[in-house]
């Protein structure tokens, strides 16, 4: 790293190395939320919070702030953070590279002695990941009045979800009045956990909204017949249908990912039963995986899809129940201010940067439907998140850090002047 | 029933009842070889051979033979018979009907005081169906001096194969050596498992050959990417191109299966990892079940799918290692006199019938290689076997009792000429 940064590139190296040491020693780099290691990293993220000079609490919703006032009281807050939960066998840099990155904006700014007009929110949210209790982004739906209240009866092991959050300190009785009016800006660096950054040699991906995800489950229900003694043009070989529209689904998507607006569909879950050597399949359930940018594309791959099931079905001789939505989630812009501020820090140092729909689901999907919201992404090698494999160089998230850094400096004027012009102040 | 058959189709049917009712009772219809239940069934056989004036004994490979003596001692053996196991939930006709119509064979020479020249045996073989021990027509193969001597080590719970040959009064020490140069000539009646006779409304298929078996796996490696930020074109997705093989099988074996020789393709057992909704999947391992009545289909078949597989790993972008034959059995012939003589006994008892190959494995194709074998098939509901569901008509098993009847008739006379004429003296 030769720039000059406003951040500290060797500091946040050093907090993500000893967050990755906080993992299942046989299983790196696991540290899921709710578990005593989950802790204890959040018990580091603290102490060094602290040092930082924030003063931290657990919120209703089980998030740990860390919080800087600001010079003029009552003007509102921005925040800035992810998530420091992991997937098991996990990543070293997914959410956490947020969190430290977050982490160093505050420790920058103290560094340089700045005083920001509104109050800094530095934020590891819970449970981002899909948890134990089988849910994902906890801590962002809590604290924005967004966590359905049937989830707190979610069960594991021997506690319900409730339990689970009042565990890392959150109250579950106070989630339903949740509401953040004082937000007036969140943002959040991640892994890009895709290819494309690196493909084009860009530093940081400016996303423009989290795409919509749509589960769709589609049941083929052949006839099981002796694989031996049935005459091939006497079958109802459900695994032939399903492959049929494995192919189909995989021709349309390609298509629609050619558009501007990213799309991808994947079937993910492929089961077949009997899967016996010697016996016709009689029956395969598949389980698509959509995300789309547009929702209008989505609305168009599912009637694709409801036609390609009707058309395999009649060539197949098989019977296709109409494919069933199994979780529908609209995609959720990120805010135009933000995203202009965002390109306008990348230019400030000097960071290569484009626009990009994020196809994985994020907090700030969360957040953005309460208050302006938007993310930035850094490269990640060959894309590959999720696993142990998963890098991103120290020196793309020190950029990634100061182009944060930029960011709120700029949302801390331009916010106070909208306040000052009675604008957005709601 | 209206016909005036040699054969007594009431004593058929209570036999057949009888054992169906010897099942486990919460998973009709399933008598496993080697399970008390299958002793039990083999006792009322005995029994029933007794009956029928049969000499009865366990011979070294397991299997249970009735004996009954021929008039002139030294000419040789006619067998006939099939096997009284089954699958989990298997049939109340599978290999049972065989055995039966064996033994009715019996007792229809016994009630007319018909001395056959040759010793006659009926023969319920052990094991035909996959066993517990994972190997299948353990009873011929051990008869006939074709068990491979490493199967006796075969362990299933605490036991090894050795020990339930023993238990059920084999004797594993002896079976190197077994040979029936005896044999003259074998029948079997077995239900078709397939739709074609019952399509055709013919009552007998005479069985051509016994097909050969092939089983080939693939492995099909992609990568496991992100299935939300992968784009579509960066992809190798393992499910896709596991997709084109499988409707590539299907395809060729279609047109396979339009030639003279019997022919079917199918890929029953296929599984993906990780099968996860947001993964686009790494692996898929697929086995296919080929079955030739031609071995130079078979053999096209292969070139066939060595040629698709690396054409599929191409166009996707996956790696395919080249198939894999897990295993490879030749087709077995019947033989042309007996085919001739099963003609002839269906004529003789007006029975329609049409010359076809055995799409599925049997007893037959083992003794085939140590003496002439041919056998007959009869039509079963809907072509359904080792299901519960599992049917045929009583009558259609009388008819075939009656072809068998009036073929051992032929066989005893035929062969005791060409032994007078010096010919296939053994």
């Amino acid at each position: 790293m030769t720039r000059n940064l406003p951040v500290d590139a060797a500091r946040i190296a050093e907090d993500i190395d000893a967050l990755a040491a906080i993992t299942e020693p046989d299983r790196p780099w696991t540290r899921r939320a709710f578990s005593p290691l989950f802790l204890k990293g959040r018990a580091y993220i603290e102490e060094r919070m602290k040092s930082a000079g924030l003063e931290t609490h657990i919120d209703a919703g089980g998030n740990l702030i860390g919080r800087r006032a600001g010079s003029k009281p009552g003007l509102g807050t921005i925040m800035v953070g992810s998530h420091s939960d992991t997937v098991p066998d996990g990543g070293r840099f997914d959410g956490i590279a947020g969190v430290i990155s977050a982490l160093e904006v505050a420790r920058a700014l103290k560094d340089r002695g700045i005083e920001l007009d509104h109050d800094l929110e530095i934020v590891d949210f819970l449970a981002e990941e899909v948890s134990i209790f089988g849910v994902s982004c906890i801590g962002s739906r809590g604290m924005t009045g967004q966590l359905p209240d049937a989830w707190l009866s979610r069960v594991s092991g021997e506690r319900d979800l409730a339990h689970g959050i009042t565990e890392v300190g959150g109250d579950p009785l106070k989630l339903p009045e949740q509401r953040r009016p004082d937000l007036k800006g969140f943002l959040e660096l991640h892994i890009e956990q895709g290819p494309i950054l690196e493909a084009e040699s860009k530093d940081i991906g400016i996303v423009t909204a989290i795409a919509g995800i749509t589960r769709i489950e589609i049941t083929v229900e052949g006839r099981a017949d002796h694989a031996g003694t049935t005459p091939m043009d006497r079958r109802a070989d459900a695994l032939v249908a399903a492959s049929e529209l494995v192919l189909d689904i995989r021709s349309k998507a390609l298509a629609l990912s050619a558009g501007p607006t990213h799309f991808a569909a994947t079937v993910g879950e492929f089961r077949i039963e009997p899967n016996a050597a010697n016996v016709v399949p009689s029956r395969v359930v598949l389980l698509i995986d959509a995300r789309a940018e547009a929702r209008e594309e989505m609305e168009g791959f599912c009637s694709f899809v409801d036609t390609a099931a009707a058309r395999v079905a009649a060539v197949h001789g098989v019977a296709i129940r109409p494919p069933h939505r199994v979780s529908d989630n609209f995609p959720t812009p990120c805010d135009a201010g933000l995203i202009a501020t965002l390109e306008r820090a990348s230019d400030a140092v000097e960071a290569p940067h484009r626009r990009m729909a994020s196809g994985a689901g994020h907090d700030t999907a969360w957040v953005a439907r309460v208050a302006p919201a938007a993310m930035i992404f850094v490269p990640c090698r060959e894309g590959r998140s999720h696993s142990p494999d998963e890098w991103a160089e120290n020196d793309d998230i020190a950029l990634g850090a100061a182009v944060l850094f930029e960011a709120v400096r700029e949302m801390d004027k331009s916010l106070s002047k909208e306040t000052a012009d009675g604008t957005h102040t709601g």
